[in-house]
């Protein structure tokens, strides 16, 4: 038996992580899947409740659980609250208190959906990138940090800070993934300025010898970040540090123009992960029954590969969701004239149905 | 009398530079311009000859100087001496001892080059932003910084640090400059993490309490990379910071698709400056004659503009610019069928005629 906490969050992530369960309703019926269920409140839905965005009884739940499917966080209403308390800051401590580091972003191109990008189609046809960012340290969580009072005026600090040990892990994960795909990894760093990436380039290379089929290259982020919009098919894994990856890892998924469909999964050692979209709560659009529920559904597809180990169901998730796009069916960040306007629960009916 | 210095630099430095300086001949013998010249060693060329990237005699004659116009450093042949005495390094020491605070990164979408671009033209036409970095804070200069042992292994740190003041200016910087625009700033930040750039949001909204016609609006750093991918236009100013400010004018020049075109001006408080073009040193092509002065030549019409307040003469070399292109003159990194391929040589003198 497996078990999955579902952390529905705030916004639309209710909406969307409902029609998730759906699909995972269909899977239990069509494969052999022994799973328990169980849910918990987080960012400021358990602000509200309880006046913690990552209450001890959401923690404890989610060091129980073989997985955590999670919908999102945040909203302006918890803008103004005391920061420690903050939406963001349960995921950051949920990520950290699991040892979650790394966190895989694919960045890929449905060729229904090519006409979304912003790009030239030629750009980026067939793009499938795969972004794995470390997620427990650097500079997110580096000491010293915080405002202070220096010579009469505020003075804002923050630490970036890896140790090898943390660069190796991350490494090695790119490493293994990348064998399982083009087998090129681009280690992304700032070593002309910042020593810290200056060490993360050597360890990188230290590690990529117990790889040899790996082809490893290097790149300077400010690089990186034109490079993927001068030619992102260029890149088959890119690895990177925790505010390097968010970064590059959102410009990723912007390429594809629809980041309503991206999921993402977030990894301790022993591949117990943490699923989410990579999109945001969007408060603007929450309880109007709009949203796209896919990027959860994809990411209800990675639990299944990473955490369960069921890569049959992983791909058979993958094939419905391409099957409901063949037929048309779009919500309304992905409609385009000649398709289907459908809401959030006509798309997760639609792929439950094909599944 | 007005003194410019000239440094060219590495690779493809010293050819485009001279390109900018034939301009600079034709602009004094059509304008009243009194200008005094002067040369020196930068970069790699620098530490060649004298054993560091930026000597003592170079610094001395930048600050006697009231504008600097720079080429470009580095190349492979440094990439393994001692960190310190790197060709970027050079370039660091150089904005921070002149106390160069404010980088102005305009991208901009020429027409007659639309095609470059790697993005829909619906997308990206008329593009016309500008981005103001600070340039000589943050955590390319923030202290302690360093590779330590710890526990037995090794840690790599940087800070990243900003006072109110250092804020303070950069965002009147902006201010002023978008007054003279569209009145309208984006400032980037990582508030939901990081404290320093809390206080950055925080002083950058009371700083435009004293422009009540400016529209001020705040973005995440990722949500930004990702907004310049989908919808560039939106922008008319961004401030931020040195490392995103690095990684988003990168990526914004890269959206025109001609980074051979992209001009900068790194300015201290009194707008004496240092100007330089976008793009790098470009080792590979180096010493062939096939180099894009364009980028050069912008940044001199830039050293009109702010150093020596000759509005004029700048006008007058950027519409010296647009009519070479129009007559269909490209060097090979923006040449595309149908115009006319010319060397680094045919480009500067064409400009230089069309003066
Ligand atoms: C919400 C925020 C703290 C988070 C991050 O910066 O990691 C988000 O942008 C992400 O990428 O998951
Ligand atoms: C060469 C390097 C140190 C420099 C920087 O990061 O500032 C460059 O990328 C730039 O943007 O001018």
């Amino acid at each position: 038996m497996s078990s999955i906490l579902v952390l529905p969050g705030d916004g639309i992530g209710p909406e969307i992580v409902d029609e998730a369960l759906r699909v995972l309703t269909a899977a239990q019926k069509r494969f052999d899947l022994d799973i328990q269920l169980d849910h918990a409140l987080v960012g400021g839905a358990a602000y509200d409740a309880e006046g913690d965005p990552l209450p001890e009884s959401t923690l404890a739940k989610a060091r129980a659980a073989d997985a955590i499917l999670f919908g999102s966080i945040g909203g302006p209403k918890w803008d103004n609250i005391e920061r420690d308390k903050r939406p963001e800051r349960g995921l950051l401590r949920l990520r950290s208190s699991l040892g979650l580091f790394a966190n895989l972003r694919p960045a890929i191109l449905f060729p229904q959906l090519a006409e979304a990008s912003s790009l030239k189609p030629e750009v980026v046809s067939g793009l499938d990138i795969l972004i794995v960012r470390e997620l427990t340290g650097g500079i997110y969580f580096g000491q010293p940090r915080g405002i202070k009072e220096e010579n009469g005026e505020r003075v804002g600090f923050n630490t970036y800070v890896y140790s090898e040990s943390e660069m190796k892990r991350i490494a090695r994960v790119a490493f293994d993934l990348a064998m399982q795909r083009g087998k090129r990894v681009c280690s992304v760093d700032k070593a002309n300025v910042l020593e810290v990436t200056e060490l993360w380039k050597e360890v990188v290379t230290e590690e990529a010898k117990a790889y040899p089929e790996i082809e490893l290259s290097h790149m300077y982020v400010d690089n990186a970040a034109m490079q993927l919009v001068r030619a992102p098919k260029q890149f088959d894994v890119i690895v990177t540090g925790n505010l390097f990856g968010d970064i590059l890892s959102d410009e990723a998924a912007m390429l594809t123009g629809s980041i309503g469909m991206l999921p993402s999964a977030s990894l301790d050692e022993n591949r117990k992960g943490l699923y989410e979209p990579c999109h945001g709560s969007a408060p603007d659009i929450a309880g109007q029954g709009i949203a796209n529920p896919l990027a959860t559904i994809m990411s209800l597809a990675m639990l299944m590969r990473y955490s369960l180990q069921r890569d049959d169901v992983a791909d058979a998730i993958e094939a419905a969701v391409e099957k409901v796009l063949d037929q048309g069916l779009r919500t309304g960040d992905i409609y385009t004239e000649g398709t289907r306007k459908v809401s959030t629960g006509e798309m997760g009916s639609a792929v439950a149905e094909a599944l």
